[in-house]
């Protein structure tokens, strides 16, 4: 069961600047950055609140690394703006599996590592009407009891 | 200050089919619906959790109801997908006018009337790496003590 929007994944040229601009113009810090090398970005966490699933929202700020990134290639064609958005879940395989079931393209076979040790899956836009969604489990949810 | 992620607006040709969309799929309800004539959209808001600091976060679907709309011509360019962001403040006239104060364009002089008897104001997207962003106070926050 999706129980929180997780975060807001925002595609941008510089991370930098943008990280600067979102610390200047509202006072959002950062929380968390690292490199995903399978996913060619650069990325920055902003946590935004918390949610009543124990859980957070964040903002996700998302630089490529490579040309051939999925986020290089958006970024080409859109410029700068709202990448994805992505849901929580305490159960990203259940889910993902559910939805497949329901005719939604799931575009990974199983699960992939995303920020902050989470584990991620995308629903193809074509199938959500023109968004990009992705369904996450983190860390935190992960090694909870089972 | 921007305490929340207040919500996500997604804009949509068909707001019935999307929102069966998001109830099919991720068992998402609607919480509320309405008809903003000023803005030219019908909207339905499902609330997808509560947040710490006393509200909650929602996906707004927004389907225009005239050609001339913001939401109708952003979908003529851009198709279905996700229109804005928005974060919650106690004070949206205080956060727009310090927001102003930092060389950020806020597109209306004074808040107007948003969802659910919110007061709310947009920020260029140019002035914000590309995301068109809404600041709103909630009518529970404006009904609070002063």
């Amino acid at each position: 069961m999706l129980t929180r929007i997780d975060h807001i994944g925002i595609a941008c040229r510089d991370l930098e600047a943008t990280v600067g601009f979102y610390s200047r113009t509202y006072g959002f810090e950062v929380f968390h950055t690292e490199v995903n090398q399978e996913q060619g970005v650069r990325e920055a966490m902003l946590r935004i609140n918390g949610t009543d699933d124990g859980g957070s929202s964040y903002l996700q700020l998302l630089e490529p690394i490579r040309e051939d990134s999925a986020v290089a290639k958006w970024l080409a064609k859109n410029g700068e703006g709202v990448h994805h958005i992505a849901f929580g879940t305490a159960d990203v395989d259940g889910d993902a599996a559910a939805i497949r079931d329901k005719g939604v393209r799931v575009l990974y076979d199983e699960p992939r590592r995303g920020s902050m040790d989470s584990r991620i899956t995308f629903l193809h836009p074509k199938d959500c009407h023109g968004v990009l969604t992705e369904l996450v489990t983190s860390a935190e949810s992960q090694s909870g009891p089972h």
